[in-house]
């Protein structure tokens, strides 16, 4: 697999590399690679003081996406930003929770129900939030007894009603989550972080492939 | 048509109402309903001070929605952003243009060449830019020595390469517009755009419905 990285997208990624300042130095190459992606998505350099990574969340990450274990969004917004590069790569199931809800659960939002219904079926995908916090809370209240867990939770809802208390409730949870504090976030925000994991498992992917070659493996 | 106002945005307009301060007193009550809709999707303030409206920006905008003029996005993500509240309500044509795109136009990207394609099939719709600034510098470009003219452009590319510039072509061109100024923008923004000029258009309509009840139009 390659993907040709566009020359615009290139020259971005320099403008924010040297705007950036020592920031930088504060993130692993593989975070930075997240929080300049989102940088370019938003021009909003602001994010780099807001997102946070749990300890193996971008490993676990790129082992699920190489996996090709499901990808679920809360809304179609999420899913239409990353389908393009996701059909191109690893071409992972990929579902928007509040598309297949013909009718919700009671006293629950479709978003809610959605995700509640994706998590039932799907235990083990990556679940990524880039609008409704009330979906990211219903997914933290199921993991509170759960035995099988996600692969990874992307907390990225926007707003501010309920917004920071549904990241404060995956921070307080032991999941493999990337997360973006305060009220900032949103569909691109999402969209942005799991483009740059895709990124990231193409990487690898052509890493572990040239040492494999070199070792005769292939 | 009526189109519930969801409990949680009425919550979040109010934070927004009651944080933004005096800057609500700089635009008209339709422009700070655009303005806060963008705030809402990005928890970002910095917006109030990059949004432009030319004079007959949303007049034309909302005439043109109610009559179901066809809505070009340059990319998916803003299609998908605006496409369940606009099929609730007046139900335009919405069209996607690098989704209609077999082969670019020599030296053009696809998303120039759907923009471009676009404007010579629908030169009166509206055009709304959330992602790529060659979309709208190509789409200024033809505006140039052209007869028929869009109801409205919303320039919203984000980034860090040729954003700015686009955005001042389309500030040099007497067509309708709303602007975001700087780098900052994106599809959400767009959308986000789109979605207040719906629900202006919804609220144009009642108005309208209820005073030609009264004079006996009905």
């Amino acid at each position: 697999m390659n993907v040709p990285i566009h020359p615009i997208m290139t020259q971005s990624f320099a403008v924010i590399d040297r705007e950036i300042g020592t920031h930088k130095d504060k993130f692993s190459p593989s975070e930075y690679a997240i929080v300049r992606r989102v940088i370019h998505s938003t021009a909003d350099f602001e994010f780099q003081h807001l997102i946070r990574f749990s300890p193996n969340a971008i490993d676990a990450g790129i082992r699920a996406i190489r996996d090709r274990v499901p990808i679920i969004t809360d809304v179609g917004m999420v899913k239409q930003g990353v389908v393009n590069l996701l059909r191109k790569t690893f071409d992972n199931p990929l579902i928007s929770a509040v598309e297949g809800v013909e009718v919700a659960l009671p006293g629950k939002t479709r978003t809610e129900t959605g995700l509640i219904q994706s998590y039932e079926k799907f235990p083990t995908a990556i679940f990524a939030i880039g609008n409704a916090p009330t979906a990211l809370l219903a997914l933290c209240q199921e993991l509170e007894n759960a035995s099988a867990l996600p692969a990874l939770v992307i907390g990225a809802p926007v707003g501010f009603i309920s917004v920071v208390e549904s990241k404060a409730a995956l921070a307080r949870s032991p999941i493999n989550q990337i997360r973006v504090e305060g009220r900032k976030g949103g569909s691109s925000v999402a969209a942005a972080i799991l483009n740059a994991l895709i990124m990231l498992a193409l990487e690898r992917e052509s890493e572990v492939g040239s040492r494999e070659s070199e070792v005769g493996i292939n």
